[in-house]
């Protein structure tokens, strides 16, 4: 926490991460103390291009109506509701990227511009708590159709920006509206209340957070009843169908993630909350399962979920068009809570993996390399002649902000709280979850902290500094990730998918060098998995690659390219390059081809020649920074 | 014309047709003046299955309020009205089916229906000619928001009732309410009147036939308008996108279909008729371009079309998944009566090659074998565990009805109508178009009367006799289909793709042999198809075959079934099943696979072992008769 802040703002919290579970829960990990300090490489790169995007949102926030809604509201200014239903929140998940970016910059122009919008949306507060000012300016009967209201869905976001604040900044304003918002929740809903759930959730972690740091009990009991209350129909309008609302079958009974995608990760995440703070082991093993059904049969070799645009949801299994992905980076970004919070939770590092997975993959391909654009659908691939129909089409590029704009404020918290998803700490340890130049500092009954220098995802070396420890035995893990087979540290093998764990006391000024071996990886799928059957990925280290179209040799359009699965693949960084980036080489083949009159031709018939070329890719995440151009991560082979 | 109408009916038309160019224009080809008699087999079935639907239609009718509607617009009722805006059309497009399925049978209880719900619908048009029961009752202002409001497509259908009943039954009150409303339209829209056009097509072809049958010259100027406004905006509603519309690009100036399926095929009819009536071969052009567009990148193997669950559209180019198919029941027709409309036009088989493979394999699919159940969407494939979270959801099996009820009456109607497009003529000769036991009659300056004998599609041999032919040479051409590679008539080789013509004088009596080779045929798509890369379907004669679950071995679940290229494919009549249907058989491969982690794994890694299995296929059009079972239509090859 930056000091400017500290004088007259008590600490509420022990971290500032996002997520922090209680002291003396059964979680197994727990978040830094005071997160980490990123010193340089990939990441910093991006949360800088971040911290630039802010307060274009801002400027956004204000276009679109969102700030003046809640002005409006609070009578400093008269007007209709303009924007979607859940307007608000879009300026609550802003909030807390300001506050993120704060505790991370210490930049007092964000907490002036906290304190300014803090003051807005108290101001729109009911005094019996009750805040939504588009229900309000619209003159809708309160938590009436609680389906579509979205009402919880936006008291979740602002009372996530009030933890992020409390946290980050030490300011409270925001908390007490949050406090006075839940309480009246609190009132109207669960057992003896109104039975009806949200139709998006989100307000389920909100109020466990909001528990953790504040202590109040009915917070938790309330996130209890949300999760438990849905799948009997509480939470879907009408006679709609409940699939989309994830309503259809307990969260205690599921079997498998469906429907809308960002409501099914979302409640995923806060039903993981809600078992730790309960010790609820049938809601996590349920969660869990969940989770590995959805890892099993409907997620991008990207990390993406939710293949269909129609309702934004889940597929069926196998489900997994590359054209027509949708992928929302909202999706993405719930994924990365829930696998976080699974993180914590267990201890697997498989959750890690994922994590780590989806923010280069499936997070970061959301937004450009400049920061400030942004996709709500992330396509495998873009065909060439591909139409832009949607103002969400891939085929307009990354846009600066949508009329139903969730993902851009998104975005900006994640990246701005990212920091905190570098490293995890028990009683006697330090695991490092996340590579990049950083240090990290851990309490493990006095400090631990080591510096990490590497030029990861580029290169898979990691080398660990001890700065400072106890005296006496603790355990630095280093993450080996599923991929990283051949690993080694201190040039002793360890196992891919586990931690590399070295438990000694430590001196100051202690290496330890972790080794990731990196070579192209081809990645074939299922065969159930339509789309790509008969197509290789190709990826090295944590990056998934992608042949686009400007980097490819005269003539070779990427709907035509051809992988020769033994031609050897060559890594060259290219500093130049969107914005510095390893390309992968290698010799493939193009199809010279003449259309039919149709698709379809006899069996027998012979296929189209290929001719050699040589094939070039990028990071998946780097696409679309040089116009949308023809793109395909699944390529066939020869 | 069944005589029991004609004593107090004059003939209008010189033929039962739906679609009947007038005489003198450019087209080549014309409906024979009294359609077709069947006399049994395929189609007849089919038919017959469809005329128990009919009176269950009007029961679905009552039901849902459409008719209900009319009544209370009409003042013999009270109430608000019920459905969707386009409620009126239902009743419509049901009205027309009941007209040619009099025309056929002769029933005098359809035409007592028709009588009564033509006078129902009569009470509800306003003195001004205005007609539009859910627009007056819901006192929305007329003609409002016309890129929604669907009046002219309301207005169309009646007008093509109307057209039915007069031909079909010579009854003439529907068509006086069809006149009035189209006097009506041409007071208000066109040159110097309204500028907008329906957002959903119809009311251009609606128009030409109307014209068509009663000469009335405004009707057919109005169309002509309606077709070239389109693509300037004035179909699109507010600052919609106008893809959806087809309003993005004039219809002259497109070189493709796009945006809503069953829209952008009926606008292509509807140009068809206006370009045919005004010989205006610029526009002939402009449509024959799109529809071979439309054939060489957005049909499936099947020949239905629009490919997107998310606006019911047109994918891009080769966006053809097979699970997520939409490829509605209404496009399937939409574009059959475009590929008739350019067959009439052009004469050129292709589009008899398109009538008859969409009627098979995209039309008929939407129906149950009993006739009384109905597919929306018709995909390619059903997975295990593909899950019902949509009333349109194939995994619910064909429903009696939809709440958006267009395809059920639509069906009626093209199976009512199905007999005139079994051949066409023109001055001197026949054009035998389908093949089904029939007589046909054609007035080439004297009668020329043949009878088919065939057990088509099972079989490839149609027995052609001469029933009367006047006394000089006149010529009787058989349509060859593309894929009977090896055909003969009377033993002398005729190439596929082409009619098989013999000119002469013939004598009643006279026999003509056509033999249609119909082994099975293995097809592979154009790899740029993602969803069937590595895989075949299996056609025989004009029908495409899928792997249904019912009719395989123990365990091998459709999911996992391999097709061998070279294993030989035995065919066999299996009467007793679905209806009577030829079954194919070859030995093939089934995966025995254990799920991974995840559904991605290294390229070198060993393919999960097949073992050999027998597979049975199905007519694609037989699937879901046994429950809405998994099946696929294409598989990959061993």
């Amino acid at each position: 926490m930056p000091d400017a802040a500290a004088p007259d703002t008590p600490t509420l919290s022990v971290s500032t991460a996002p997520v922090v579970p209680t002291a003396g829960v059964t979680a197994v990990l727990r978040p830094l103390p005071s997160g980490a300090e990123l010193t340089g490489g990939f990441w910093a790169d991006r949360i800088a291009a971040n911290g630039t995007a802010i307060p274009l949102g801002r400027a956004r926030l204000d276009e679109a109506g969102n700030i003046e809604n809640l002005r409006i509201a609070g009578g400093a200014a008269e007007g209709e509701a303009l924007g979607p239903v859940f307007a608000d929140s879009d300026v609550y998940k802003w909030l807390e990227a300001l506050a993120w970016e704060y505790g991370r910059t210490g930049d007092p122009a964000l907490l002036t511009q906290l304190d300014e919008v803090t003051a807005i949306v108290a101001a729109a507060q009911r005094p019996d708590g009750y805040l939504n000012s588009v229900v309000e300016l619209r003159r809708r009967p309160r938590y009436d159709g609680l389906g579509w209201s979205h009402e919880l869905y936006c008291a979740g976001h602002l009372m996530q920006a009030a933890v992020a604040a409390a946290r980050a900044t030490g300011r409270r304003e925001l908390l007490g509206v949050a406090e006075r918002l839940a309480a009246h929740l609190a009132g109207t809903f669960g057992p003896g209340g109104r039975p009806e759930v949200d139709g998006h959730p989100v307000v389920e972690m909100a109020l466990v957070e909001l528990y953790r740091l504040t202590g109040t009990r009915r917070h938790l009991d309330l996130a209890a009843y949300f999760v438990t209350a849905r799948g009997h129909g509480h939470a879907t309008p009408g006679d709609a169908d409940p699939t989309y609302f994830s309503d259809r079958v307990p969260v205690r009974d599921a079997d498998d993630v469906e429907g809308h995608a960002v409501r099914a990760v979302y409640l995923g995440a806060g039903a993981t909350d809600v078992a730790v703070e309960t010790g609820d082991e049938e809601l996590l093993a349920a969660v869990r399962r969940q989770f590995a059904a959805m890892v099993r049969r409907k997620q991008y070799v990207t990390g993406g979920v939710g293949s269909r645009w129609e309702g934004e949801a889940f597929g069926d299994p196998y489900e997994l068009p590359t054209d027509r992905a949708y992928a929302e980076t909202c999706a993405a970004i719930g994924l990365v809570q829930w696998a976080w919070r699974l993180l914590l939770a267990t201890g697997d590092p498989a959750y890690a993996d994922q994590v780590e997975h989806t923010l280069y993959n499936a997070v970061l391909p959301g937004v450009s390399l400049a920061g400030t654009e942004y996709f709500y659908a992330n396509p495998l691939q873009l065909r060439t002649g591909a139409r832009a129909d949607d103002n969400r089409s891939p085929a307009h590029g990354r846009r600066g902000w949508y009329d139903c704009a969730c993902c851009p404020p998104n975005v900006m918290r994640t990246l701005a709280s990212l920091p905190s998803q570098l490293a995890t700490t028990t009683a006697d340890g330090l695991q490092v979850q996340l590579y990049a130049p950083a240090v990290l500092r851990a309490d493990v009954g006095g400090e631990l902290a080591v510096e990490l220098a590497t030029a990861y995802p580029w290169d898979g070396r990691v080398e660990v500094t001890v700065h400072a420890a106890p005296p006496r035995d603790v355990e630095v893990a280093l993450r080996v990730p599923a991929w990283a087979q051949g690993a080694t540290l201190d040039g002793r093998a360890v196992p891919a998918g586990d931690y590399a764990r070295v438990r000694r006391t430590f001196a100051v000024g202690d290496r330890l060098v972790l080794e990731l071996p990196t070579p192209a990886r081809l990645l074939v799928a299922d065969d159930r998995v339509d789309s790509v059957r008969g197509c290789v990925a190709i990826a090295r280290g944590p990056l998934v690659y992608a042949a686009e179209q400007p980097d490819q040799a005269d003539g070779a359009a990427v709907d035509d390219l051809r992988v020769d699965p033994l031609a050897p693949i060559i890594a060259t960084h290219r500093p130049g390059l969107l914005g510095g980036v390893t390309v992968l080489e290698t010799r493939g083949g193009v199809v010279r081809r003449r259309d039919g009159r149709t698709p379809y031709r006899r069996y027998a018939r012979p296929h189209p020649p290929v001719e050699p070329v040589d094939l070039t890719l990028v990071p998946y995440y780097a696409w679309a920074n040089r116009g949308p151009r023809p793109m395909r991560v699944w390529l066939p082979t020869m």
